[in-house]
């Protein structure tokens, strides 16, 4: 199962935490790439490069001109998309839907082109009020179970119940 | 089962948005009020009111000015402290332990005080990667599967395969 993360309408200034911190959810749940739509930003990216530097696995960013062409690419390659919108259907009854599948998963900014909603296979929600698209990403992704090894880290955890434990080598 | 979040370490200027995102999770997923520490911050917290306002339910946003102190009324109170650290064991361990009982959930920023891995009942990690705490709560706080009605709402939704869908009364 391979899954994409798709974000949309990236503001430099504005979005550049969050949208680090979406593409390291990405990477911590499984997915294999992130492509951001809006500015494109050196620095998100190689903050985002850093961390697969040091933590290991294989996990890509990358700028992207056109949802739209995305978007039917990767239709034509059979992958289903994912919408995370909190007008959308309950998340759990569209998790059944796509496991197994290969998946993009898209999340907005602010706002998103109405298109969207149209274009994505599934509009899925996370509740439905209004919270973050980070939450959401997390919430999804980890119902997909996904599983990665993180090959080549630098740095890897041992987890403690007090404190900071560190290993590199693989368990 | 009442749960509460202490965010720690605002800064104003660089944690705004993602600090509202974790405010914002924090009553999605039906915690009952954030206590943040580090600056106060009138901007987010009339941010997250309106929310409160128009989305509806009882959410409260205060500031604090000593984590030790709400550490300490807390613990008198009979509630279990789970910080939320990729350092800690891991999340779904510990929800077996707290289900049903009073928590105040902690997240940190960049770095958290060395005292917090102590003081804490539980270190827990979702994932032992770097990634966000705005992820972290979202999916803690899923899986404690608190239910909330917020009441009161102006602004409802009904879960929609397409498009956005509003209603304002109760199913």
């Amino acid at each position: 199962m391979v899954v994409a993360v798709a974000r949309l309408g990236h503001r430099s200034k504005r979005d550049k935490r969050l949208s680090t911190h979406c593409a390291l959810i990405a990477r911590a749940f499984g997915a294999e790439r992130m492509v951001y739509f809006g500015e494109k930003d050196a620095v998100l990216e190689a903050s985002v490069r850093g961390v697969v530097s040091r933590w290991g696995g294989s996990f890509e960013i990358e700028h992207g001109n056109s949802w739209k062409r995305l978007f039917n690419e990767e239709k034509k390659r059979g992958t289903k998309i994912v919408h995370l919108t909190m007008y959308g259907l309950p998340y759990k009854r569209v998790l059944q839907s796509v496991k197994g599948k290969r998946l993009l998963v898209v999340i907005g900014s602010k706002k998103v082109p109405r298109g969207i909603y149209g274009e994505a296979n599934y509009n899925c929600s996370i509740t439905n009020q209004p919270h973050s698209e980070a939450g959401a990403l997390a919430v999804f992704l980890e119902g997909l179970g996904l599983q990665s090894r993180f090959r080549g880290a630098k740095l890897r955890l041992k987890p403690s119940a007090r404190g900071k434990r560190f290993t590199t080598k693989y368990k």
